[in-house]
């Protein structure tokens, strides 16, 4: 439940005001070199403080490795690393404890479990996501020795549309909705490229299936494409054909790149590109009514310290996510001939 | 591979013109009354013939179970079915043997194994759905004991959103690309009702994760959304939010569902809404350019019997894609607690 | 549940007297040459009616592959197979459904699952080990193509050791158990040859530790070792040191196989030994006291048809169970690099 | 690979001589009452230091819980610990990373890897048992909320057999081999009481074939056996029967357990009994002649610090392990019905 991949697994612990986050990376072929100063700096990229509207939570993420990599090379043993939580302040949180917030996982995960660690949202926190940064972070370094590199940018925050010509409007957005202390949500392409032909699985296990899944268990996702995704609902097949030409090396591929570099769940050579949408940040900086544990009217008054939208923090955990089910169907491949 | 699910598995096999296509649902608990006529009834949704632009390939798709079931009851073993191919002219494919169909799987399939099945595209065709169909009746079934229902409806094929309300208006649209020889893809939305609070596990288990990689993995799925999906990144947060409210019963529930029944990844007692975009059929009616093994080009006649529009007969496939996943979780929700 | 393997899983499916048994081989690689002609030998090694003490029900388990090899070539999707169930007499067993048979699956089966099918024991008879022998066979052959063989033999039947050199005296005592209505188990001793250094994958999946749970899930197993196994407990370490030395073709071996050809986990290239014992068939041919759903004696009548002994008919099964193993450690082994 | 268990899954990592070892627990029902101090008892059990001829190497092992417990309470999230190597003296072991030891899993390792941590033996050190017996020592804890009990004995090492009414003999044969800079072997029960019937799932899941995966995967371990195991290969079925019987108290039991409280892969409400065989610690406190990596004739000097016989050690492993199994199986049993 906390594991994700077949060949590379990540499996994650920790709560957000608990001792530590970590994670046991498992499965990582031996004799990888790792440069663990190029990790900081990638798991660096996901913290909070970097831009305007971002938690002022101070957290150094300090990523400890424990094991699986000695003298710079990985040991084909399992890796397993921490970062510990050294900023929680719970006393923040303390009358979240006897009310449900909206939007967040209070209400269905008291329900499920029957009790709830209401620390900084306990597990179901953002702050997990530190631990897919790292063990992404060493799938990227993994991928680059193969050629294989992965990318994202912001195509859109709130109404600001294709945020890359414009970050200083993406800035001014997120200014206003902070200062009306509400949230916006966005969008993240990602794109890999340099992977071989022949990464996926028929039929469960389709490249896409897999990325949509890895993308969609980021805290706040609630959309996945790939390719011209929603779009191609709206064409015709004769409008989305790519065909395929001999390149000047001899080798076969497509003009055009509708399918998102996936045909039949299975990796053509051409860029993968999917994007995935963001809600935006439930916790809004201003009263909110909700409910207590006996259905009593609440209200919510503004406090702790949250992004105005996780977009921005969103695009290393968008890329670690994408290298680890790149890397890791990259070692299944290896098993589809004797 | 080929197998989805964790505690309810199912496992599926066959070619499009091998002997048969089949299935094992394991995981099925004991003692469920499993109606095998009506289960052959939600199986005949699927089939071809049925509505203008269907293929005209006529499988009799008659499901034989073959373990799993007696005197009408569930064993707790694992489900064995088998759906005979009885009408596969392979003679209809000889050509794309040699050469890559645009959009189809032949190209990447080819590479990844070293060789390929041609015969109507082999594992790689939607006949493989045949045996989701059967597994998610049965999962259906289950379901409905507990008072949960799964249910679709089309809201866009090619131009004409809100399908639902403009049945001849979806007749039209197909009728027209057909005249072309083009193809149409859509967008189907699916609403499990009655579903218990507490389904879905973090971390990587959210419920829309497990429902994206499910759906996604559908022959032709692009996008997968749950709630209010990819319109959530321009929303801020103060409109999206689903308020708590005490019900009439003494329940909390929340006063609209943007968040689609799921929040942290877990089943909040709404309906979970998702919608999932299918792009065009890519076998075309009309002469297409492509090129063979070596990369030479060459033209391939229109042939074989081939749908204009999948959406139509994805519909029971998405239901049972849903229909596995939800009781599979409603399975492992049984031991969150001891 | 009803699957076993990690990148060559089985599953399989089939109650004795319901139409059929079954199973899905998936992971196979693709472009194995598959001899179907003896494959169905190999599956016939298992067949009843072949020594003395066998069961006289005639099955002819003719293995009917529905999928995943075309033309002599394993696809790379997964092997969809069924045998059917053709000499099942039902009316045998009425009685065994209202009373619980000493030392079979009845008692258990039935308090776990609420209900059970009393045809022939139904999932927990013996007969599901055809479907392990045929998806068994064609990784044999695979395993075959790759220079490993697998081979087993008989070392102990009830008083008789060494039973290889006395072909006759297994006979006998098979017959005196016969005459007195009684059963006997026995020892298998399996050895795989030829299997390169490195399959196994520390730490819960050690090559023994999988060899373990595949020999144990062989109905009527109760006890598994490998290399000197249970005498290990009685030497000391100087005893049993098995000596490196470097080989004729510059190699590093062993002088002596204590270890089985296992060490930490990892095959070390030489024999794999392992010996598996199995209990006497709990079905006797006299009368004998047991009780009913209520806990009211009752004696059961010796009907139906049994072998005096499994081990011989387990042959086959055990060398079935080690390639599934070997196989799928093979193809796990080349994800240990990049 | 490094994960063991279906619902409640352990991973573990760390090598011997790197700066921790560790696990995390996932799967645990929420709400469970653990005690740390209990906890940390049962850890201490396998600590080095406490028995005659047990290794000079002197770890605190502190177990430090980073998540998934708070308030003494279980939180149904993935309970992540450490353990930190604290008296490493990586020096000693300097001249075994050019050489192989016999009957370690240097060699296996270093041609499976391409290269191993030489210090301590690395993941391939017994070391790595510490996370098995925390993990497990938290499992006990949710058993015994339940009324099941795991206990162990040793019941063999070297030639003393029987070693429960003896333990002075015990300590004598270790005092002797430890004169002779030689080891010893032994065979461990294990009895399970108080479990519910149920318990285990048919086919490859059945109860005894997991607890075999289980406990092969302790270092050392060569056997495994439950019920009369080895002996009932000797026997006639009529002389292992475990006869019905209506107990006082209405229940339906048997009146022997040859079957170990196994039947068909399912526990059945008697004590579930085992054994384990573990071969001899393969270090000798004498010379050994070995090769280094090209093969070429070395001597091994004795040095290190080294238990003379696993065995009294391994007693609190082998409880872990059957815990973690039998908990596991107690969760899935959950799913076995709606």
């Amino acid at each position: 439940m906390n594991t994700i991949g077949k060949i590379l697994t990540l499996t994650t612990f920790g709560e957000s005001h608990g001792p530590a986050m970590g994670g046991v990376l498992d499965g990582m072929p031996a004799g990888v070199d790792i440069d663990l100063d190029a990790l900081q700096r990638f798991v660096d990229r996901r913290r909070t403080g970097q831009t305007a509207g971002s938690s002022t939570r101070d957290e150094q993420d300090r990523v400890e490795v424990l094991s699986g990599i000695w003298l710079g090379k990985t040991l084909g043993t399992p890796i397993g690393f921490i970062v510990r939580n050294t900023d929680a302040r719970s006393a923040d949180y303390d009358d979240i404890a006897r009310c449900y917030r909206p939007n967040h996982a209070d209400f269905t995960w008291e329900k499920k479990y029957g009790l709830r660690d209401p620390r900084g949202g306990g597990r179901a926190s953002a702050r997990e996501t530190v631990a897919r940064v790292v063990a992404g972070g060493i799938a990227i370094q993994a991928l680059n020795a193969l050629g294989i590199t992965v990318t994202s940018q912001i195509t859109q925050v709130g109404q600001c549309r294709d945020a890359k010509s414009c970050v200083s409007q993406l800035e001014d957005e997120l200014q206003r909705a902070m200062a009306d202390g509400d949230t916006l949500g966005g969008i993240i392409e990602c794109t890999v490229k340099g992977a071989p032909v022949g990464l996926g699985e028929p039929l469960f296990g389709k490249l896409h299936a897999q990325l949509a899944a890895a993308m969609m268990s980021i805290p706040s996702a609630h959309g996945f494409e790939y390719g011209d995704g929603f779009e191609m609902a709206t064409k015709r097949g004769s409008e989305v054909m790519d065909l395929f030409e001999r390149r000047a090396d001899g080798s076969i591929g497509t003009r055009s790149n509708h399918s998102g570099g996936i045909q039949g769940g299975i990796s053509n050579g051409e860029d993968i590109v999917m994007r995935i949408a963001f809600k935006p940040v439930p916790t809004l900086m201003r009263e909110v009514p909700t409910v207590d544990r006996e259905g009593n009217p609440v209200t919510l008054q503004p406090r702790g310290r949250h992004d105005v939208c996780v977009v921005p923090r969103a695009v290393p955990i968008v890329e670690a996510m994408a290298a680890l089910v790149i890397l890791d169907n990259y070692l299944i491949k290896k098993t589809n001939v004797l």
